[in-house]
């Protein structure tokens, strides 16, 4: 835990105090992000303390070599790793000829690091007394645009403290970068050449095996007391380096800055020959414009977003703070303008995990960006599952499937399976559900059905196919089972009969047993199309009905609740408040050995299928597995608490709804889990949105309409947030006294509240 | 399968004519070992086509840091590799300036390797027609001393067919080798030293890591037609090599030949800096016996072997060529000198596996020692296993057990575990009952309870700690479980209840009980010691017993027989007879998860229960669990055939019986799973050997005494064996018309035939 280190306040991270022991800390949360690139907060000047450098480019990854102890058949060649790029960033600073390093300074005060994410822009600011004595005043201020996505933009300045002064910056760009996390300490990164232009630089480098092509560039502008200097250094070539040396000598009491823009242009986007030449043209517009007004820019594109997608919390700053922090997390990581990207699980901030899809976008984050954007963004998430079908049907292929059966994989890049655990890669199907359920869950928003005749109906297809072969017949049981799989508690595997995996299967072919009637009857065209290219015969769907039909799922009858798995009342059930508090988390403090063996589990798993498919069971229902199954969670996954936050409200248990969320929307400020170093859990951010939303919201989608819930925890006066549902804006505000609605535009419209309809007009406040 | 290439011989191993495809292979088939160094079949002179280079020093391996996917708790830190040692036997050969290299030579002919199991020696001769042109023939005997464990000897003998021609010999030994199997690509060996002395040549390293420190040395003589020629060659040293060059001018028809002497001295046996002095007084020994001498030394040792070991097949060469070829391969690994040593699965003639030491040894290679040699080398074997029973403890509280409770490793060289998946490390616990039934099984056959009191019973306690806290009771069924395990089958993992595993669990706690009580009553001082130290009470011993009494063994009521796991029947049970052909084997075609998901079966598991436990169990309940468990049984384990041999001869099925004993005799000769080139399958011949004395012989200890039900296949005219019971050393014969028995010595003995008592006289023959 790092609880009370970061400041509370309602729009800003806020890091005070130069401690070296937070810097890789701090590198994660002040991260930055622009969709298109991310920068962890790695210092400018060199700096010789412990850090962890990252630099990212969405999409720009290696495939790795995979490592296992022991090879299998069926494992995926290698292991997509999010790598860190060349660097842009790089500005040694020297004072009199001596460096700057805040780790061999005399003396740092005044140190502030802050990240406005109202305005989308991340500064520091500290005073240094050098080893030779000299005081200097830092200022640095950085930004990834979001209006032009392949640049950044640097305002470097240092104001003489202790007298006269020589400054010297000396901006680079870096390719001789590594990864912190490699299998076989393969080399990434290919430089091929490194070269300038007047006071332009670039290195071009590609990516080994995978050979996206980047060049990495950089221009900068310095003044001298606010006015410009001319510049005309000649430019440092090495091998992986370009970079300049700018001076000027300043006054006590007076500043030299410098403004430096730098960024990526990739082959992903350009011709790969062209890839100076775009560079330059970025640089020209940007250094036209200038830092003041490209920053401009940037605090409108982010209000923008905010107007959109900030949620308010009157009364509690950490509350407040935690949830601007994931809104603002969701939106750097991820914009929706690239239908070849998705949401990694640590965004920008660092390499852990590899890879950028889970099935995390679908569960958890295809909500978020299903209410605070344009519904093109949630539909651009799912083509791009449709665009990876091939890879899906070639996966399960590999495992022994057959006849266009699709196996998503459980992380990838570019739809190929890269993670590397039989007991999660091939076991971990609950995936394919997720997916299929995300399509769903699009048209109940969206009211968007065109999605499946064009694409959906043929994922569904291949995962109906999956999971009819998947499912086996067992003759003691007299109905089909599923052998051998993990659920989302992955603190269980190779288990027979997760109910979660079970009835999502179940209820994947009846969904699309249903659209393809749906589909037959509306789409003739699409229907006609999608019968010739799957050959789908009424033998196949017959085959997925009896399955469907006859799929077994462990029950209690004495509990009266369905078992998360066939075996998990042999199991020693040993409550988690019973457990020793020392022991946890168990994740590092037990063997796998013992963790399989316990009943604990690692995130809601019985209770995940609750929460997708709410509407099938009782209240009742729901508080008896809450209250068998919330016992023995651990939540040792970042995508646990927002789902029991969620459940907890839904029983009008509110503080444990509060305490939850609060561990959800504070997991990294507050470092929880002591790791946030390795860079911030960004999709499980998305959960934490969903548990103010759907959580104490209460907000559904039931027959076509939007229905609410509202309750608050009570240590919030108030709190608000706007959802896009079918292309109309509502804003919802919920005080202890009572809820708030707001519709923008010139419709009207109509929702339920606590069960009552209730007839909104465009303009007009109401109450209920 | 590599069938009829090799030459059928009661007593020789031959391969006839030069297949370069075939090299790997048959450096495998025709190693070389004497229990303290092994040498695959390599080339002395250099060889620029496929080979497998591999020297190895028993008990010489390197700590390889492990590689997984993703770390767990508890995982061991290293794998030890068996490691490829210096090389001794190289010997350049020049004829006219040109480099004798068999991949390079105009012409090979008369081709012929020979391994005479009988005497103990390898040869190779061929002609070969240089590039150059000349002619020569080449003979080539090598043997490791049985006698001077420490050294090796070969005689490279060319003669001159083409015409007059100098023939040099350049013998060198070479510490610049590497592993083929590394993790890391670490440094293995750290050379320190490259010495000679006179016509002596040394090379000091050591192993990283382990520190090892070896001494690899060599001296030659040489003969000009069988006539002693005086050498001074000048050493010539390079890094990781020393080196001599000897020339000599020999006349069509004449003969040139070098005779080379080398080995290891280790710091295992040697003080570290005595290594050198200790290498040349083993040369001296050995150069002053001569070669001739050394190889009539090593006759009369391998003479001395088989007559107790050898096994006598009469009316079927492969049959005879198979046992002798297993007999003799057990016998180059292990001779149970040394009890830091244990029977590596590949013996010396592989990297595979790594380790030395797996529950192989316990469930199949006692027996064959116990009845093949003194009863000495069993209890050294028994002794290995006390003293690591410490490190077994530290194993076990790694994941997570207390209080003394012992898991002995998978997989160790020196006590620690060091293999790597989870699901074999932290779940194949049923090796833990394997040590504690060798216990037993020493006892019953040897008569020496000694061993209990001095050292089993701290063993056996170690184990019942383990089984009682790693048993959980389940409320549903009322009794213990023991949850999350992989049984002998690991075709299946992370099951609940394998049947094996707990049946195991509750014989150990049961005979460790009893052993408790023996002890107490007959050796009173190592009792109080061994509760002074363990601190066993009552309460504990209780606990224990409630855990044996209770203990859940899964049951079908309606098929009569014992479940292999509680999920057994939920599987498609398709027998192996209907899979299609293409798909075997599975570990080769399928998918790890559909191999998981099949009830297909890896080796003997409930059966193998049956084997170890025979009088526990009516032959119709044996019939009924071979009925059903084999055929769903793939034998892709070495382990497999022998013991479905010996079942099916119990049963009377002698077709299956035989059958199964082909395939366990001949699974290298024949290649049946294509990977000979790795190594052979040392531990797996031990139980050929039971196949043919417990299966065929039916030979049993019942009641203190040995008992016979020999059956006999009808390919088969005869077939003999020895045993040594309790030093009474008796040879069976058994023909389709009877059986005699001889005993040895002066003594009588009485033992059962068939259910009847029999006496035995020494010196007469007795049929039965």
């Amino acid at each position: 835990m790092n609880q009370d280190y970061i400041v509370p306040n309602v729009w800003s991270i806020i890091e005070e105090g130069f401690d070296k022991e937070k810097v890789k800390s701090s590198e994660s949360l002040f991260s930055i992000g622009n969709g298109a690139m991310g920068q962890r907060a790695n210092f400018e000047e060199h700096y010789s303390g412990h850090t962890f450098q990252g630099s990212y480019i969405a999409g720009v990854y290696y495939p790795d070599k995979t490592r296992v102890g022991w090879w299998k058949n069926g494992y995926p060649e290698y292991f997509a790793k999010v790598i860190n790029a060349p660097s842009w960033i790089g500005i040694d600073v020297m004072v009199n000829g001596e460096a700057l390093d805040l780790n061999t300074c005399k003396k740092v005060a005044k140190y502030k690091r802050e990240l406005n994410m109202q305005e989308g822009w991340y500064k520091r600011s500290f005073t240094a007394t050098l080893p030779n004595g000299q005081e200097i005043e830092v200022h640095v201020t950085r930004f990834l645009s979001l209006d032009i996505d392949e640049v950044g933009a640097i305002q470097y300045n240092v104001k003489a403290l202790s007298g006269d002064m020589e400054v010297s910056f000396s901006p680079y760009v870096d390719s001789g970068i590594t990864n912190e996390d490699t299998n076989w300490d393969d080399k990434f990164w290919n430089t091929t050449k490194v070269s300038f232009d007047g006071q332009l630089g670039f290195i071009e480098a590609h990516t080994m095996k995978t050979n996206f092509a980047t060049c990495t560039f950089m221009e900068s502008k310095l003044f001298h007391n606010g006015k410009a200097v001319a510049l005309n250094s000649e430019a440092s070539i090495e091998e992986n380096k370009v970079g300049f040396n700018y001076k000027v000598s300043i006054k006590k009491g007076e500043s030299a800055t410098l403004h430096k823009f730098g960024g990526y242009t990739v082959s992903r986007n350009h011709e790969a020959s062209q890839l100076v030449n775009a560079a330059k043209s970025v640089l020209e517009k940007v250094t036209t414009m200038g830092f003041d007004a490209l920053l401009d820019k940037q605090k409108e594109a982010w209000a923008k977003i905010w107007e959109m997608s900030d949620i308010t919390i009157d009364g509690d700053i950490k509350a407040q703070q935690g949830i601007r922090f994931n809104i603002f997390q969701l939106n750097q990581t991820y914009l929706g303008k690239d239908s070849r990207l998705n949401i990694g699980p640590k965004g920008f901030t660092g390499e852990k995990y590899g890879g950028s899809t889970y099935w995390d976008t679908e569960a958890y984050c295809i909500p978020f960006y299903m209410a605070t954007k344009d519904q093109s963004v949630a539909r651009s998430l799912l083509k791009y599952r449709y665009n990876h079908l091939e890879k899906a049907i070639e996966n399960a292929k590999k495992l022994g499937f057959s006849n266009g059966a699709a196996l998503y994989p459980m992380v990838t890049m570019n739809g190929e399976e890269c993670h590397n655990e039989w007991e999660i890669t091939f076991e971990e199907i609950h995936r394919n559900g997720a997916i299929a359920f995300a399509i769903y869950n699009y048209f109940r928003f969206t009211g968007d059905y065109s999605y499946i005749p064009e694409m959906g109906l043929e994922v569904l297809i291949g995962i109906s196919r999956f999971w009819q072969q998947r499912a086996s017949f067992s003759k003691p049981k007299n109905k089909y089972v599923i052998l051998g799989v993990t659920g989302p508690n992955e603190y269980e595997n190779n288990v027979n009969n997760n109910w979660y995996t079970n009835y999502l299967a179940k209820w994947c072919i009846n969904y699309t047993l249903e659209q393809l009637g749906k589909v037959k009857d509306g789409y003739s065209d699409d229907y006609k199309r999608i019968i010739g290219m799957t050959k789908l015969t009424d033998k196949e769907t017959e085959a997925w009905k009896k399955v469907a039909d006859n799929m077994y799922f462990p029950f209690s009858e004495e509990l009266d609740i369905y078992l998360q798995q066939d075996g998990f009342l042999d199991k020693e059930l040993i409550t988690v408040a019973n457990l020793d508090r020392s022991q946890r988390p168990i994740n590092q403090k037990w063997s796998w050995d013992r963790i399989l063996r316990s009943p604990y589990i690692k995130q809601a798993d019985t209770l995940q299928g609750f929460y997708l498919f709410e509407d099938h069971f009782t209240l009742e229902e729901l508080e008896k597995h809450f209250d068998f199954y919330e016992p023995f969670t651990v939540h040792e996954s970042s995508l646990s608490p927002c789902v029991h936050s969620i459940q907890a409200a839904k029983l009008d248990r509110m503080e444990q709804a509060y305490t939850f969320y609060l561990r959800t929307s504070r997991l990294d400020l507050d470092d929880y889990n002591k790791e946030v170093e390795e860079g911030l859990h960004i999709t499980s951010m998305a959960g934490t949105w969903m548990s103010i939303v759907e959580g104490f919201g209460g907000m559904r989608v039931v027959d076509d309409k939007l229905s609410f819930t509202p309750r608050i925890p009570k240590q919030w006066k108030a709190y608000s947030f706007k959802v896009n549902f079918r292309n109309r804006i509502l804003k919802v505000k919920v005080t202890e006294a009572g809820t708030s609605f707001d519709l923008e535009g010139t419709d009207e419209m109509s929702i339920r509240v606590n069960g009552k309809r209730v007839v909104l007009k465009a303009g007009e406040t109401v109450s209920a």
